[in-house]
């Protein structure tokens, strides 16, 4: 048996190249950035004005005088106006370009208007109230890098330099695998000794929030029918995530079948609890990589959030979320086992704690939604503390 | 003009009944939860064997017999089998029923088998491997609370009691209304005095990670057609989130246009920065609620986040997400404005701290894209410390 840090990083060691797609902008949202984006004109474009008033030569204002003629109306959204007598003025909107000749605007709260002349109320500074052509970025500036996860700013920012097409990571192709002749439909009646489905629908509804639609498929304990669609699997996608089949039971084909469709075994088995039965291989030709998770609920769940959701982030190319937090309970871990423990998160005045949560063994799928997550321990010998820092993953 | 706390309240004192929808099970992922959930079962269903192994009676090992003949299997899927001669051993898989009259499982691990006989290596304790029928949680327990936030653990427990539907709170019917002549699409190359749409888009995508596919529409800066739009959107929706056309301009006619049409204003215009000439109101016979935010980019990023969620989550009934952070840096607020600072997070030692981002004024939409989210500064006397505990809006 190998560590579970061992185990991480073989896992690591096997990425996919997951290519590009290009999408529609909304579509975007959430995905991995793969293209690079620039600014295609200064921002903003021109000067703009920031307030609804009137634009004026500042020099005329310092000559002392204090009433100016209106000689029009520039508006947002027309060519830029021209202010023909220097010593009158503009009214000018929200988002207009500055009218030629202008280069300062006065907001109406800071004026009085009579019989189309104006009077300045306030003080007045030379370029105010102008948010200047290239003053937020220039034509070229790099605005967006390749990797970032995309979020409605940067869906404003995209818009904003004419993407209506982005080119983001490509996803996996993946099918969930449930195995057990126990298991019936989640619409179902099960019978006494059966079980409903539900290990395989919280992966699927996990992926959905990695925005991948999974495929999905129920395997019984049947070598031959297993053979038969792991072989179909393996050829029709990038990954397999299996829930169940590969403890040391009678009935548990899966390694056997893998090895014998040509699937190396990179591990199996690690020194964790939960998700100690953890198989992890790869189909050299076909580029398949196969997670087979031990059946137990919480274990797939974890196991999920330890190995495979780094393995995607490796694969995007982009960094590994890592996540700390205090504890508000002493642990102490005495098997030579990596613990993954379930807790409760609370945030206090910026600081993030951890309790844990009440379970009842790996098999407690209800603890599950009780838990924000799993602290992880190394084994130690000393106690760890009220207060120490610890590793997290968050699964909500 | 009102203050941000008492504008925020009269945002809250609006909210809208948004009913329930039943949706199938893998939908319900993220949305609200609008029913109790309760397991239909005992959890386990049945005493579960939790090990690949051998099912016995203890009392029969207890007299000291350590080798055991195997009578058969008892499979995962089947129903409950029966130890016929109580000194002999039944095989049992993983998530299996422990077989009548046994009462405690050895795994394989902890086996000898040869020739149909099986020795125990390693101590055992009356009652191991079993995980007990009910032992996580009793049929008729109150498993998941209406009003939770499903997340892939929820879609877990309820496939296992059989929710292939479930209820969960509606959403409002939303149009995001973009307003201005100098406004193009996406996908157009804008005249010099033009832009292209960003805002709306900006908001659609945040909407989207509501799970709310929302409508849009873009009007132009005349006043007939404002006012015959706005008419039929204000029919066909529950919720209007526009943009622009709330300042003092010659062309913003949205306040107008919206008390012609019925509309009341609830207020006009926050002591807040950005985001000052927000205006919101109701339409009391339509039950309409309207969202009329500043057109510029980062005042209408601002506030959707302070204002619509809240109000989006207070409709919902459930509570409003408040968050805390720590500042890196010290920040001086001198205008009597309540000032809501981009910022960018950064977590250390499980500890959130905030620094402002560089940005430059509200129209910078390039900045949100460098942005965590808004720390939120009531204005005093006193300078807020490096360290000291501000309140903070996340925006992705």
């Amino acid at each position: 048996m190998i560590t579970f840090k061992e185990a991480y990083q073989k896992v690591l060691d096997h990425p996919l190249d997951l290519g590009i797609e290009n999408v529609p902008l909304l579509n975007s949202l959430n995905r991995i950035l793969a293209e690079d984006i620039y600014a295609d004109r200064d921002f903003p474009p021109f000067d703009r004005a920031t307030k609804d008033g009137i634009a004026i030569q500042f020099s005329d204002l310092a000559n002392n005088r204090h009433a100016f003629k209106i000689e029009g109306v520039a508006a947002a959204g027309v060519v830029q106006q021209v202010l023909k007598d220097k010593s009158n003025c503009l009214e000018v909107m929200t988002g207009a370009v500055v009218p030629n000749h202008c280069d300062t605007v006065v907001m109406y709260e800071h004026l009085t208007i009579e019989d189309g002349a104006v009077t300045i109320t306030k003080n007045v500074t030379k370029g105010q109230n102008i948010h200047y052509q290239g003053s937020d970025e220039k034509k070229g500036t790099l605005l967006l890098s390749k990797r970032k996860k995309i979020s409605p700013a940067e869906i404003g920012v995209m818009a904003t330099v004419g993407k209506a097409m982005v080119m983001v990571k490509g996803n996996p192709k993946i099918c969930t695998v449930a195995t057990g002749n126990e298991l019936v439909e989640v619409d179902e009646i099960p019978k006494p000794h059966q079980i409903r489905k539900s290990n395989m629908l919280t992966i699927e509804s996990a992926l959905l929030n990695s925005k991948i639609e999974a495929g999905s498929l129920h395997l019984l304990d049947d070598k031959k029918e297993i053979e038969r669609e792991l072989e179909k699997a393996l050829q029709d996608n990038d990954v397999l995530l299996l829930s169940g089949g590969v403890s040391k039971g009678k009935f548990d084909f899966i390694p056997e079948v893998m090895e014998s469709l040509g699937v190396k075994k990179v591990f199996h088995r690690v020194l964790q609890r939960p998700g100690k039965p953890f198989w992890f291989g790869i189909h050299p030709k076909l580029k398949t990589v196969i997670f087979s998770f031990p059946g137990n609920p919480v274990s797939t769940f974890a196991n999920y959030h330890l190995y495979f959701l780094p393995w995607l982030q490796t694969s995007w190319g982009i960094s590994i979320d890592k996540l700390y937090i205090k504890l508000s309970t002493a642990i102490t871990i005495s098997l030579p086992l990596t613990r993954f423990i379930q807790v409760n998160t609370e945030e206090k005045e910026g600081v993030l704690w951890a309790t844990p949560v009440m379970e009842n063994g790996s098999g407690d799928l209800t603890s599950l939604a009780k838990s924000d997550g799993f602290i992880c321990l190394e084994p130690r010998n000393k106690e760890y503390e009220v207060g120490e820092v610890v590793s997290f993953v968050k699964t909500r």
